[in-house]
């Protein structure tokens, strides 16, 4: 009857009895020397060698993911046990010392997603915690204790609810500056009639300036309430910062600067007239076009206030090799598509209103196409310039289709790890802390 | 041969048999120390003071969950088992005082699903219950048995044939009035000639309510109708509404009786000819016009009759947090590419057309771009501006990537949910209980 | 030391064992007795009456499941074991006579989706079986057996080379029938003198049909032998189909016979010139150029060669009820965005050339929009246009993110089983049933 | 209380133990001669006909499988478990000689998703190991060792330091003269004034070479630099390949070489102007635009730098099928609705300029649309164009959900089992081995 089973080529009193954390497990000693130079091959040699009977070995270890083990070394095949987290198997890998490389390419997608997603998400606990500090308040005196208290207050909103009233306050300005700036550029509000400084009049374009900065009354006292407030807030946070150099090299704090400096140039130009005369104007003007822009990125104070948006943030730094991948796709996508359009489109000796006569006009049309975008500003008209249109639609779907989930992946997982990390008891201690 | 396990410091004597459910686990009781403050290692502690031998402890508990407490004694790290529901890991975690933080990253997100999807799906259900409720027609006579009667056939389409026969006519009336008010704006399908009401001739703008509101004669009828039939089921539902408070909170109702008001106020007018010129005539227009809104907002009568747009509803709600999330993201997108655009496309001192002179226009753009509709109304056309375009739409449709598989997870959650219960007999009880 | 466990007011002596197809499952009389009117409620009544110690009850059950059926009576939880199919689950429950209503929403889902994907593989399956008949060729005789072979190579492609070649050379006819209808509307193709017909000069319009009817040589050539082909193969197959009945209903038949009308219809015209005055002729001419659609409805006789396309329509029939709810919300989009629109672009009292000038124009804007498309061939032009606008590109970007995971669900599972059984053994069977 | 037991007619002493890798199954024997012509029916049946009582067999195979195995002895229904692979399960159904068709419908999909995904990454392995070879150096001398040494530096990037920095001066060659090529075609820096050749003034058409060809100095040298740099390669790379056929094989190197080609004509053109007057100008002019073309895809040597590119290819490759379904259901599409829009758009005898005045513009606008790029420069104008339209945009949106998720997979399952092995020790080997 016996003949029935697999391996009946082994005698009866060379079964060893295996186990495991509680589970028995019962093999032909025979099977535990198909794996050499693992712990169990070793056993069996030993076994052999003492000459005993069928004798049971204990070991202390997870009994499911022996299962896999044991199958190992019946049929040569390593799959792992979907029942038990990824970083388990590796760990009961390495005490059986068998490779993690002997896994079927089947089972390794299932034993590498738990690890993976270990890694990703430490690093991104290790860099949320980067971020907080444990202050001890009891020990400081006098100035220190001042300055930390206001350093809390003014950089950390969730520590107190003065905390929380100043960022909200804080907030409260960034929009209205934003919002001040938004309106500043419809016509509508600006005064129609643009007051002339008639003593720097060395040439036309200092106009420009004028008409551009000239604003509505109401936005030009906005705009001074901000700028002074933004100012001070500024220095003040300076000034209590424990840390001068790390809140220097902060970024948030640079783009702070940033967007101080042309209201602070507008205020020299009007008060020393003659000078607008001697640099160059329009690399001025240039230079403090861009430089008020950084006032838009005041909005990123909002990290500090809004969880999701640091997610995003992290998320992002994750994903970077995935946004690489994304970027040089569409980098191939769309060289590949405009060389081809503006040669379909291009044999317009007839026609020399072609709207695709270079090449970087393709790549603007390639990729608004890629993203589905189309605006139709630019679009071919010839029946090659047709398929060649219709090709790059198609690859733009396909390109985001297979990228996007391989990005997005990184996002949910952080998301969902901290939305169910806050609502878990840790959360409240983790607030303390900060 | 022991020798080979890796706790063979302990002596032989001092394993333990914990019987967990009938599943046998043999372990060290120095392994039941390593965790402090839990239920076995307070057993461990007794075992030894007691100086009995090899003992089974019987815990009557889910065996599958205890490999994994059982692993967390032996290395120190939780995980979970993943053949089983989150909620039970909860369960046995509490009964063997073990602390949820203490699961690894890697498991986290797998115990969290399903006690969040409890928790999602409880409060959803509850929801869906609240509406519900039981009615004893056994105990009311007269005046009450009526009107409970008439109350369930306009108000619950699915408790008895005749309230579904009633509520399939009453939505036919809602179809037929937004069809007369979609139909109505057709200019083919008004008559020409529009005819002037000579005493209300105060100034030239009376006419322009006449030429909107004065339509074709089989409209006019349409209309007369179903506003004859909405004020009779209003004024109705409201007499029988057991509950008039309820029923006066309930949006749907504001909508209906707000949907009614132009109409008699269009009466009114036509009636009391010289009162027109009294009031401000411009904002009486105003207002009309967007009271006739609400007789759109008549479709959401729907909601009584298709269970998928209930499940859309709660799933949005539950979803309440996440909505916010995009509309955040799309916010600053807005505003950064926005001013981006801004500047990109400003410097047109030589063109002054740029479609871009404002940064409000900016915003129309950038939501246009993101969410890659990309009308083409307004569009970049200078190379910066090409830069900062397609910067614009693939920012845009990584936004939609990465934050729309976590919004429309509750909304397949709660659909799959209402689906599958409804092909399963307690469907049937909750038809008669409504 | 038995304190610990937490049934402890037990007497020992009524502990049971159940072993459940060998796993052997330990626990105390009264947990048993925790749900009643089931079946260990019963055995635990009967225990207690026969007033025996520890006994092993044997039930030759599946032992996985049994771990949740047993922790159900401890802890009054009924969750689902996640390594199990759902069926398996279901069967068990009927067998331990326990209501699957009693599972916890958490694993309610896993539970059903099982259940659900084997009832819509199973009625899938039945579709595709319909369709296959074993027809046996060794009792024919004569024209019986003539005509079922005939059958078998004109109807159905799979059941031999001869029939596969036939397919092929109907399926390139049928593409050279769309190619030369496609080519026919180009004007290049057509020549440019169009012949008049004296005759036929009772109005102006005849010369209408001519001029679209009358085209290039090489393509009246093609059209006449597609027509005499596809004429032939339609008598052909109807005098060989065993079952007339199917054959007349079967719609793609149906479309073959519409689609030959318009050429019979054209050769009436030119052969009995005068009786084209007598008959409305801008109605015939309306009514054949719809018959006209028809002939590229003949492109779904690629069905027969295409497995993928006859999963796409299975998958379409089995999500009805998810694309009516796609439609239904897209059509409650419409209706309330269009009303938005027109009204937030109406007061153009000034301008009179506003591009929403009527509601159902705004539904072909909400449309175009709420997929994305915005072909901006209508676009908003005022403040409250731009914000309606906004509001409607994000809503149907969201309607078709949580609708469309929905209705895709069912094509991947067809699909993938679909493609997994086909590299099964059992196609080679199914291909010879056919 | 046996009597509860289903299985109860069969005696006590019919049972039978299995012992299957150490855990017991006890079963009647009557269960086992539910499966006929399997391991455990011929067990069974030499059980009975031995007259032995219960009796324990011994099986060493997987014992979690097993229990879906017995399951189908008992019930006739094919479950499989969760827990384990579905290449555990296929090895564990052919040892116990049980059909895997017999696998329910229901777990089907997790049964071969294993073994499809153990095929599709075995089949991208085994591509990946074709490229890579094993080079001896030590056996090699003289011009072989050179050879060797040479080929491995021009084509192998990862071999070695020198071989990297190679690697990466090639790709800048090929930047800087894709660069030129898509600046060369900006008409602002062409130089205005075109030099004719006045000796190749056989006809006008002449001038049109030099217009498009003579471009900027600094683009000129640029262009002569690359086209030297890349034929010196070529040839080296030639001259010290080892297995010549497959070099000319690549697809790469006849790219590389077609690419040079446009610019040795332009030199022979220069040089022989006479010659320019006898061959067919306008077909010459035709080829070498088209050859220009090939310029662009020398980006593809990026594959050989970047791994995901790579990935991306074979993923494709391997989804050809899927693709296909895509591009066919496309095609179906546009021809569908370029034929309804040509009819709805077009009984335009009134207004003669319909967009749609034939089929394959109807193509375009059916693809553009469905796609959802929607430029908007065709669009419907009529109410029945509009119905059209919005039916092929909604369908164009399901066809891609349906089917780019089919899609998507490979690329997904490719990418992270590439990201996942990089991260494990076996990649420095194989870098090594390349
Ligand atoms: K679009
Ligand atoms: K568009």
């Amino acid at each position: 009857i016996r003949n029935l089973t697999s391996k009946n080529s082994v005698a009866d009193d060379m079964r060893v009895l295996l186990n495991v954390g509680g589970v028995r497990h019962e093999t032909h000693v025979a099977t535990l020397r198909n794996v050499p130079n693992s712990r169990l091959s070793r056993l069996a040699d030993m076994h052999i060698n003492s000459g005993r009977g069928k004798q049971e070995y204990f070991f202390d270890r997870h009994p499911s993911v022996f299962n896999s083990i044991i199958d190992f070394y019946r049929t040569g095949e390593l799959h792992v046990p979907l029942e038990v987290c990824g970083a388990v198997v590796k760990r009961e890998l390495d005490f059986w010392q068998i490779e993690e490389l002997d896994i079927k390419a089947c089972c390794w997608r299932h034993y590498r997603q738990y690890i993976e997603n270990q890694r990703i998400l430490g690093s991104f606990n290790h860099s949320l915690q980067r971020e907080q500090m444990t202050v001890d308040l009891v020990g400081l005196r006098g100035w220190k204790l001042w300055q930390t208290k206001l350093w809390l207050i003014l950089d950390h909103p969730r520590t107190s609810r003065a905390a929380l009233a100043y960022g909200i306050v804080s907030f409260l300005f960034v929009v209205a500056s934003i919002a001040g700036f938004c309106l500043e550029t419809i016509p509508e509000l600006r005064p129609k009639v643009s007051y002339n400084i008639s003593s720097a009049s060395c040439n036309g374009e200092t106009k420009t300036i004028q008409v551009v900065m000239a604003s509505n009354t109401a936005l030009n006292v906005l705009d001074f309430i901000c700028t002074v407030f933004f100012t001070l807030e500024l220095v003040l946070r300076f000034v209590v910062s424990p840390e001068k150099l790390r809140f220097v090299r902060n970024p948030m704090n640079i783009i702070d600067l940033l967007a101080l400096v042309p209201l602070y140039v507008q205020v020299i130009f009007e008060q020393s007239e003659l000078q607008a005369c001697y640099i160059n104007e329009r690399f001025v003007i240039e230079i403090m076009f861009i430089l008020r822009i950084f006032r838009m990125f005041r909005i990123f104070h909002l990290v500090k206030h809004y969880q999701a948006l640091k997610v995003l943030v992290y998320a992002l730094m994750a994903s970077l090799q995935e946004l690489l991948m994304l970027f040089i796709f569409l980098l191939i996508g769309m060289l590949i598509f405009s060389t081809m359009i503006y040669y379909a489109e291009r044999n317009d000796s007839a026609r020399p209103d072609s709207e695709f006569n270079t090449i970087p006009i393709g790549f603007w049309w390639a990729i608004i196409t890629m993203t589905t975008v189309g605006y139709g500003d630019v679009t071919p008209s010839t029946p090659v310039g047709y398929i060649v249109g219709s090709a790059c639609s198609i690859c733009g779907v396909l390109l985001l289709a297979l990228t996007i989930p391989v990005i997005s992946n990184n996002f949910t997982l952080f998301y969902e790890h901290v939305r169910s990390r806050s609502t878990s008891p840790r959360k409240k201690e983790e607030v303390e802390e900060e």
